[in-house]
């Protein structure tokens, strides 16, 4: 193992399916974790009392040594707030997260949504090391974003900055969860993925197998796979994804002018397929200055560390 | 004159036409100030020369006092390297403010670009008064734009952010001077409503007069002027304006969820003409959350002093 600081932190992130939580080193060393299944938990109040429960035996295991804090990463986390509102897939509607915790534990707690939570790993243990301007894409089931300006993650006015997944794309376009039509989520996430790429197979009328797919089909590895095969259709269901994503982060690009645009989540495993028609289009979509700048990178962390090293780095970040 | 806290700065706006400096104290009252044509001075360092003769005038017919530092608005002012670079309206190309000034006058300088100046000016001493996330729009020649995030100026990774005016607007739109097409300043700017007069009057068939006017001729405040007069086409060109500059506003929102959106310049002095169109099209452009929520204002300080108060409080604000 890495060398241990000494100093240790309890990074949580609280899923749809899993809830995952350890404790962390300032090196982004995870010494121990642990896990649970959210929905096996009846309420949030019963959530805490085993999240607690279970962050305490994780504090015994090691060495006794009290964590400086809890950093939580949650889908609808409001930083300012300390609560987490209505989480897409979990039965909860406002919940004060630092009360429950409190119960618990005596200790600082600083709750965020997943994608806030991590850029700030990013920032401190991965791609983003030493930018002060970045932003954080996740694509996955939607479009989540973190804004990083002078180094400190954009919360906004009352904690809901950083929606980029519903920037208008396409004028009129794609039925959005939101109620709202051509959200860049629509488009740019796995199931956006799967949909152009079924569109697409539709089209066409040479092979009879992609034609006759299901959407439900379409995993957004499968477009990978048959991208890696040489399917021109998934290559051209890639680009036009790229398109459409380079085009709109150009826009977020004269807001902010980020160092990088940092991505992850089950899209952004498709590598060069999604990047470099990401990257493509941002350059021909930004004025002069800003083209050749911004680079799209993919995440420094593993996959499965980010979400509880960026609550991990959310938390030191806050105690300096 | 309202009371002196004893600490001045000077600011100073150089503009495409006449560049204008005083010392301001932390109230912001302007004790002193003067100006001198931009372009009468032949270059750049016979340029610096005059200004800092005149600001040592100034601090002389003052009470000698030595002020804290300096802050520059310019267009096309770098915050991080200290310079004006190919400012337009000014034949100069990259000119090292700071370290011109430096050659006269022994004082800590800053150097940013004017709508971000103008930003820190209501934060400090305007609309945006206790507020830590909002958007400062300049609606003049072109749409400038200043990004207040955690209650800091976003500079950008590289000093060129806050570029909403060139974010696109209309797909395959008007041509714009940065040389791509639809960006925002191209609709939402003096030219852009001139312009859009300009075409709603060429389409109609009863008023000759209005239809024979050349765009040249179709001022902002002409606009303005017929507005009041009842004139249709005149508000309607307005909303058509508004609506555009609203929807493209709530992409940046997305980003950032300022509080409030201020908007100063020539086109601001229309008032409700332009606020309230601006204000329905970004309601309805946004994610529910932000609905109603984020507030078009104009700004709170006297059009002819926003610059130097600006400049102003830029200083005052890095030396804090």
């Amino acid at each position: 193992m890495a060398e241990n600081s000494g100093n240790t932190v309890i990074g949580v992130d609280i899923g749809g399916t899993n809830t995952v939580f350890g404790i962390v080193d300032n090196f982004g060393n995870i010494l121990l974790e642990d896990s649970f299944r959210t929905q096996e938990t009846n309420g949030p109040e019963e959530f805490f009392s085993r999240l607690c429960q279970g962050i305490i035996s994780l504090i015994e295991k090691a060495d006794g040594a009290k964590p400086l804090g809890i950093g939580i990463g949650s889908p609808n986390g409001n930083y300012y707030k300390g609560t987490v509102e209505y989480p897409p897939n979990l039965k909860w509607d406002i919940v004060d997260v630092v009360g429950e915790i409190k119960k618990y534990l005596d200790l600082p707690v600083v709750v965020t949504n997943d994608a806030n939570a991590a850029a700030i790993g990013e920032m401190k243990y991965g791609s983003a090391k030493g930018m002060k301007n970045f932003i954080l894409i996740t694509l996955g089931t939607g479009l989540g974003s973190g804004i990083v300006v002078n180094g400190e993650v954009a919360y906004g006015a009352y904690g809901f900055a950083g929606e980029i997944g519903h920037m208008t794309a396409i004028e009129n376009g794609r039925s959005c969860g939101c109620g709202r039509k051509g959200c860049l989520e629509t488009y740019a996430s796995a199931p956006g993925l799967s949909r152009t790429a079924f569109e697409l197979f539709q089209k066409q009328n040479d092979n009879i197998e992609l034609r006759s797919l299901k959407m439900e089909d379409i995993s957004s590895k499968k477009v990978y796979e048959l991208a890696e095969s040489g399917e021109a259709l998934a290559i051209e269901a890639f680009d036009y994804t790229g398109k459409i994503l380079g085009k709109k982060l150009g826009d977020a690009v004269a807001v902010t002018e980020p160092e990088a645009i940092i991505l992850f989540g089950g899209l952004a495993r498709a590598g060069d397929w999604i990047l470099k028609p990401t990257q493509k289009a941002l350059d021909d979509a930004v004025l002069p200055i800003f083209k050749n700048k911004v680079k799209v990178k993919p995440s420094g962390l593993q996959e499965r560390n980010i979400a509880i090293l960026g609550a991990a780095a959310l938390i030191f970040h806050d105690l300096k």
